[in-house]
């Protein structure tokens, strides 16, 4: 069996996942839990990879790669921005050390847009680009990164240009918790079921984003007054709010670009469906795999291609 | 001094408000409480009234006129809805009687608008239009109420054509308190106080609705990239949900009509900013008092003109 090379670390807010690589590229061992930097910015960002790395018996030498929320100010060590317009190879000359460890540890930095308009950032992300678009791609790509904070990012020639986030997963988590739609959802699956109504109001907020936020209190009205289902306003809620971030994305980016969309599980599937439905072509990768292949491709530029340096 | 005749109560989800009024039309008495349908519905309805008639020491046999939540069906007692399209007097004909009271108490229905495509509903600003718009007034006008709800309500010839409700103030709620832009207002005002950011979010988001939910997420990458302050922050967000609301008001409903806003204190002053901002021409009705003409409306129609009746 190969031997281990290194590790790579995809450490987010509230999410820890972890991969043991060997020398031929190859997966020896993963790891995921829910110690995100929320977590271990309490209990130790040092002791949480540490105990990960002692139950896959890693070497205790092995270097470790990592992205995400680990590298911002309130995480581990500050891995600061790379400024856009940038290729994506320059993230990894901005790799920061993490000093006092007994291996060589190693955070990779985020992506700022310092446009006095239109300001973002992005921290985890740029490593899921990395691995999802190869530097040498010609032509123009719009990146479709949904979650949380959906982040659409324009790549031309393997430049990231510029990029937008839009806050859905948030907003959808937030309005059917908290706000009075939270008693159309009531008992509603965690992610949409009603297919019909999620292609309705995503076609409706699609064609007029500027009724957003009249089509979401149509989960009530819907309710109150046509017998929609918890499963249908739900699903209506999505539908809208996914709807509004494509025609806003497209709406920034120009619709000549084709889509990539980096995405895992449910979350790909509902972004499928939304493409298919708004006859919008587009090219899928695994938002697992990519962010994987980002940290290695990071790993062998620092570690691999500059063994003479360690 | 002119003798009490009736009672009119704006009931609403949070709030109660009561005056007493005179034979002559004029206030002889004014009460305001946090005793709304979600409180009253547990401590009694009648119990609530009485207690602020006592407080003023109304006569026990006066008769009391009432809109809002109090008419929902986890209310008082349903009042149901009228159907849009509808003149604004029918509201009066909808009036339904409170049964086993020692006074006469009548509850105003609301307003339905049954479309499949955009269903809506209101209860208690239909009230406030009775009040705002005079029966006769030729031509079409779009009244803005807003609120935690905001209405856009397109009348023409005094019939109510149809009407959309934005959820505006709600979100701001739910984003300013439990998103990850909680943090990014911590320590702002209630209600914002850095025009400059308004103005500038406003008009972002009325050009370009789509974008909302990426300006949103501005209101912490500004944070991060460029200092902006808490209060920033804070007005970004409503000038960013108002813009888009009445981007989508103007876009369902057609630019040609003349705006009239119906709002009090500091929400009117917000909007009237926000028409200025746009260059939106717009006639201002202080909501009290429009609410309160139209409990007097619907109550010289239902007892001064029928008294035969009672």
């Amino acid at each position: 069996m190969t031997k281990p090379a290194y590790v790579a670390v995809d450490w987010g807010t509230s999410s820890f996942r972890l991969w043991l690589i060997g020398q031929d590229g190859s997966i020896l061992g993963e790891r995921r839990s829910g110690e995100g930097m929320t977590t271990a910015a309490q209990t130790g960002f040092a002791g949480v990879l540490q105990a990960h790395l002692d139950a896959l018996s890693a070497p205790a030498d092995i270097p470790a790669i990592v992205c995400g929320m680990a590298g911002a100010r309130q995480g581990w060590v500050e891995a600061g921005y790379i400024d856009t317009p940038t290729s994506l190879a320059a993230i990894l000359t901005g790799a920061v050390a993490v000093p006092g460890q007994s291996r060589d540890v190693r955070i990779l930095p985020g992506l700022a847009q310092r446009s006095r308009q239109a300001p973002d950032v992005m921290r985890g992300e740029e490593t899921q680009l990395l691995g999802a678009i190869a530097a040498d791609t010609k032509g123009e790509q719009l990146v479709c990164m949904p979650g949380t904070h959906s982040k659409w990012v324009r790549v031309v020639d393997g430049q990231v240009m510029g990029f937008s986030t839009f806050m859905t997963g948030e907003l959808f988590d937030v309005i059917t918790k908290h706000s009075i739609l939270s008693h159309a959802v009531a008992g509603s699956a965690n992610m949409p079921t009603d297919t019909g109504a999620f292609e309705a109001a995503l076609k409706a907020a699609f064609d007029k984003p500027a009724l957003a936020t009249n089509l979401l209190f149509t989960a009530r009205s819907g309710q109150l007054l046509h017998g929609l289902t918890a499963a249908g306003a739900q699903a209506l809620i999505s539908g809208t709010l996914i709807g509004a971030e494509i025609a806003g994305a497209l709406a920034s980016a120009g619709q000549g670009a084709s889509i990539m969309l980096v995405a895992s599980g449910r979350l790909q599937a509902l972004y499928e469906d939304a493409f298919r439905t708004l006859s919008l072509s587009h090219k899928t990768i695994d938002a697992d795999a990519a962010v994987r292949r980002g940290l290695s491709a990071a790993a062998e530029a620092i570690w691999l291609k500059n063994e003479s340096k360690s």
